[in-house]
């Protein structure tokens, strides 16, 4: 199995050096994230998820969460873990301080996010859980429904679920079909089955809060019928505490590809006693809400993905020794070279980083990006961050995913045969990180939300604030000899991008499936020049640190190789999708069903 | 799971229709191989994978090998269907007739195989390697040895294996440690420990024959010194009959990531008894002569991996209603439409599908090739024909793999998160071709020998008898107007290859890293081509046989339909690949081995 280390080092400089992350903390009044106060918490972070959490990513694929009679048991080690976890107080890190939490940012708890999901995906998804459903608590829940709920939440006593996903409807949730009928004391009985819901049972906490999405009766048909609801797994006692059952059930949990140590739980609600949050019929709107963070979560998922398997790969490739270089032998005396020596050994293993580093730095500024929705004051700096977010999440959710699948199972190919075996831990990782690519929308549905309803459905008025920051990016560089390698490319993709979406935007005025043909490969394009942009900015900062002193140098420099890379290596994909979606939607639409197949 | 279908008219379009078998069976002798008799057992196989393989395929993966003190037990119904397996004699089909084979060609065999290998591809490992090993003792085993282990691998009362890799040395097989020391009767002892033996021990038939490679005592160091052995599991009576233990011995079996029905042999040799192949320390040499058989049976994995997928794909969104096309409502009576009227369920859709027929043209050439250079008589025609194989091999092997690993995980992302539920049955077709793109030489192995064994290594040579094959047939199309829209890109991508080819042999002379450097992006824009090359022909048949008479019109306008998608939408993706090689080893030779973690 890889071992872990958390890239500590990274993490600095993405948060502290690219980002500034202290003045952007100061301005937005969080007092105590202090670069010292971050950095404590770093340490802890890493020594906890190294130690900890990472131990039990092997030994949760081979248990698995095992079922009986409704009651969900999680692998070895997990309960104990979660304890640790909580009695640690990071459940707390970024809540309210009204309702137990430490008030810290919301990027910092990103940045632990990462680390705990490359230790162990699965783990990882059970307080991740709890975030979404305290986010919708704390944005759409009435005082006593949060004073009955978060402080467990906050404290991780008790962890939440998101129960949207029905048998018949994933993507198209103005399908569902569970019901809430309204109770004489103010509450609703809810009835129905929720599919796919990740922690949905387990033994790790006193009680399971779900929130819920359901009809009332009447509701409007589609998507302008849903409510959402909150739906404790045992009741709750006038004075707080845990009662007995509340009509919620484990009906069985999925034997599934990966994260198999996250039980993915069937959820029968027979007359289940809840309570609405928010105004009937807009609970898809209330959701949207924090959708922007929860797409965020997964887009780390993927950083998290592409770091574990780089780490892993990088220690094989430098100790397995296979062949000689092409180039004149390197290491004359033993049997062999290492396979690092060989130059696509290297094509894989920078892939990695290279997305890694550059998936890193988005979804840290994009985290960034969160706070100000958080906590800015000035409204008008608050919609700007807002825009940049909506417009750059699915192309994080959706790209850094996919990109992140990739760069898992380039892990799997420099282990060479042993890649494919359980005990190395390459396969894992590459298993576990298919799910990223599909829950929380797939990627298919991040394309759409991108191109239809973000990018065309605004005219292209959300792409300005960004492609304001590239331009100026560009011109503050323009003059500069160094940075020209990074800031040419990065015009011409640019240039591209524009063209391509008002193509798209002319084609869609006629042909409405346009878009849809379109649009993966319109996400993946935007996906690699928006890394580009970002490892244009780690060079720009790279340099300037050279240039400022000696201090570290070997990594500002490796800082500039790697973005390098990505500029000669990576980014030039973006050429073979630009020239696909081209083509259009003619070719695709042609066949009729029957011609599908004889 | 997905209900396996044999893709018969599919099939019998390219073998009878593109390839035109008979006159080609005609041709090398094959009297035996008329249509008729192709179509007979075409059926009866039809027939055999879907009812008895297919439904053995998702129990195998549950249940996969357990290993019990040396023996090995295959899942439940694998031992009666590899009964029937033999009793229906199909292990006889290509074999010389000489040894109880029905001497049937050698392709009539690959199409065999992809229905097995969609069916289930652990199933169909077992006999596959039987090939390998009867391949070896035909071409380069005494009388003796042919006449003692041929007859009885023949019927598939024995099994073969291939026993190569050891624990430290897979793709460089020069730094083997297994020891056979001669004894006095002429035979060799052999011991030593090999891993990863596909089909190393099992319970389905009554011996396993095993070839090995080993080293003799005094060998020179390096691939240089490489014997070759057979080495029964059981010692052989004089009469025939099967004996007592030959010190061969299954240490473990390895838990992987998919093709867990067929058993992954730790073989531990302890002066087990074997007999010399070959000359001695010429045992690289015997099996490179098999070599592109066999690499040409994993590129089949890939398009029976991609077939499989695009069937359960295509059912599934056909079925599942979700969300309205944007184009206009196309089910109204019904809540949602199905997901097929989505242009990027179509995307990927057609992707696997122009990936499986393509493939499958490909491949079906190959093994007419491969016919060639077992039964051609004319040696200018033989060695032609084994120059396009050299040349074509590692591109179909590598690409074929590739691409098809990417259809199954567009089979799982068009199920959504229903995909990554086992019981469906996609993801399992995912970790099952992950393989394929390592064993037998990894996708960078077949990059290697492409573009350095193959290409630069024959200055370019190699290519031209196939670049003239498709400079004859832009040739001949080059006034057609319905074929224009095909021949036009296939000559600007060829004369680009050619380019490519010209700039990477520049730059190698200077520095040998630029090889490997541009292996990979060489390998796949080639494949991008010599697939492009093929659905040309497969347009310009299916014109033909549309304007020759009105007969399963639907069938070959979707052949059309499917080969325009093919040129629109995927062969623009080698431009991606282009651009990335054109920019050289430079950025992934400059980092040193310290600076790729910090």
């Amino acid at each position: 199995m890889p071992e872990y280390k958390a890239p500590i080092r990274d993490i600095k400089f993405v948060m502290q050096e690219l980002l500034d992350c202290e003045t952007h903390y100061q301005h937005l009044g969080y007092q105590d994230a202090s670069i010292e106060m971050i950095d404590a918490i770093l340490a802890e972070a890493s020594k906890f998820t190294e130690q900890v959490i990472a131990p039990l990513n092997q030994i949760g694929d081979q248990q698995g969460c095992t079922w009986n009679d409704g009651a969900v048991t999680t692998p070895d080690g997990f309960k104990d873990a979660y304890q640790q976890y909580v009695d640690g107080g990071w459940p707390t890190l970024s809540q309210s301080e009204e309702f137990g939490g430490q008030g810290l940012p919301h990027s910092l708890n990103t940045t632990i996010g990462e680390l705990l999901s490359s230790a162990n995906h699965s783990f990882a998804m059970y307080p991740g859980l709890s975030h979404g459903a305290l986010a919708t608590l704390e944005a759409h829940g009435t005082e006593e429904q949060k004073q009955t709920f978060m402080p467990n939440l906050v404290e991780g006593r008790w962890t939440g679920t998101m129960c949207l996903t029905e048998p018949h409807c994933g993507t198209d949730l103005g399908m569902l079909r569970t019901k809430a009928e309204p109770n004489d004391d103010g509450s609703y009985s809810l009835t129905g089955t929720k599919i796919f819901i990740s922690a949905g049972e387990h033994d790790l906490s006193e009680n399971i809060i779900h929130i819920v999405i359901a009809r009332l009766p009447g509701a409007p048909e589609g998507s302008k019928g849903i409510s959402l609801f909150v739906v404790p797994k045992l009741a709750i006692n006038e004075d707080g505490s845990v009662g007995g059952s509340n009509g919620v059930s484990c009906g069985s949990i999925e034997h599934k590809m990966g994260i198999n140590a996250n039980a993915t739980c069937v959820i029968n609600f027979d007359g289940a006693k809840g309570y609405l949050i928010g105004p009937p019929n807009k609970g898809l709107n209330c959701m949207f809400t924090f959708m922007n963070a929860a797409r965020l979560g997964v887009a780390n998922e993927g950083v998290a993905a592409a770091e574990a398997s780089y780490q892993g790969a990088l220690a094989y490739a430098k100790d397995r020794l296979q062949m000689r270089s092409l180039s004149g032998v390197k290491n004359p005396d033993g049997p062999a070279d290492a396979i690092i020596v060989h130059p696509d050994v290297r094509r894989m293993l920078l892939t990695q980083k290279s997305i890694a580093e550059g998936g890193r730095a988005l979804n840290g500024y994009l985290s960034q990006l969160v706070d100000i929705s958080h906590a800015e004051k000035d409204p008008a700096a608050k919609a700007l961050a807002e825009s940049k977010l909506a417009l750059l999440t699915p192309i994080a959710k959706a790209f850094l995913t996919e990109t992140g699948l990739e760069c898992t199972s380039h892990g799997v190919q420099i282990f060479g045969g042993h890649g494919f075996i359980k005990e190395w831990g390459m396969e894992q990782l590459m298993r576990d990180t298919k799910i990223s690519c599909l829950y929380e929308g797939t990627t298919g549905v991040q394309a759409l939300d991108l191109l239809a309803r973000k990018v065309l459905g605004t005219k292209g008025e959300i792409m300005k604030p960004f492609a304001k920051d590239v331009t100026e990016f560009c011109q503050r560089n323009a003059t500069d000899a160094d940075m020209a390698e990074f800031i040419k490319p990065i015009m011409t993709y640019a240039a591209q991008w524009q063209e391509i979406t008002e193509s798209v935007g002319k084609k869609a005025m006629a042909n409405a499936d346009e878009i849809g043909a379109a649009s993966v490969d319109y996400l993946m394009y935007s996906g690699y020049l928006t890394l580009a942009y970002f490892w244009g900015l780690m060079a720009e900062k790279a340099l300037e640190k050279l240039k400022a002193s000696d201090d570290d140098k070997a990594f500002y420099q490796a800082k500039i190789k790697t973005a390098r890379f990505y500029f000669q290596r990576i980014l030039p994909r973006a050429q073979g999708h630009a020239s696909c979606l081209a083509n259009g939607a003619d070719s695709m639409m042609a066949l009729t069903e029957d011609e599908f197949a004889f």
